[in-house]
């Protein structure tokens, strides 16, 4: 069985949960995946949800980061969703602050912030 | 008796009045205790309320800042308010520039910054 993560399209938004343990090939075939993803659709925001994750540690607060950052490069918008009290807390710990990414607390709000991002970028909804 | 310190609500902020002495555990309780509230209530902002506070040391300076940095990564932002001339003038001796937290003199006027902060944000008061 693969065990790659699903990119999954909601309008003009790629959708990646985060449910399975993040190894080294699984994070590098998300990357891989989600930029060509970004590419082939356009598509100008990402959110990733991470509430299945109950811990972190400095390796996923990277795959964040640097995620976040390919897709910005591409031109796409990453809001991270569904971040536990307690990952947050030792992502601060770990001094990784997942600049330039940011979060919202449910993939509603993160599409909405998304939303609102466009629309002031366009000027159209 | 307990020594954690309360976190009150008040529409969509939270409110942190530190009026104990900061000791490690009281520091890391309130930290867990606000992620979660923050979660819990989806606030959008933190007001650290430090008018008792006469003297602040770096462990002081340091919670402050990650405090508001564990927020930020539950997306509500974090205003200081309530600084006393010598404790300004002690961080900034420490070389605690507090980067990325806000302050505003009084509770009033931090609740109204984050006011604004949501409005520009949301495009609704």
């Amino acid at each position: 069985m693969s065990d790659r993560v699903p990119v999954l399209k909601i309008g003009q938004v790629l959708l990646v949960s985060i449910q399975v343990d993040l190894e080294d090939q699984v994070v590098l075939d998300l990357q891989d995946d989600l930029a060509e993803r970004i590419v082939a659709t356009g598509a100008n925001g990402v959110v990733i949800d991470i509430t299945a994750l109950e811990i972190v540690d400095s390796f996923v607060g990277r795959m964040l980061a640097n995620t976040a950052a390919i897709s910005r490069m591409l031109d796409a918008e990453t809001v991270v969703v569904g971040m536990r009290p307690a990952v947050a807390i030792t992502l601060v710990e770990l001094g990784l602050s997942l600049g330039g990414v940011r979060t919202a607390l449910t993939l509603e709000k993160g599409l909405a912030l998304l939303e609102r991002d466009r629309t002031a970028r366009t000027g159209r909804p």
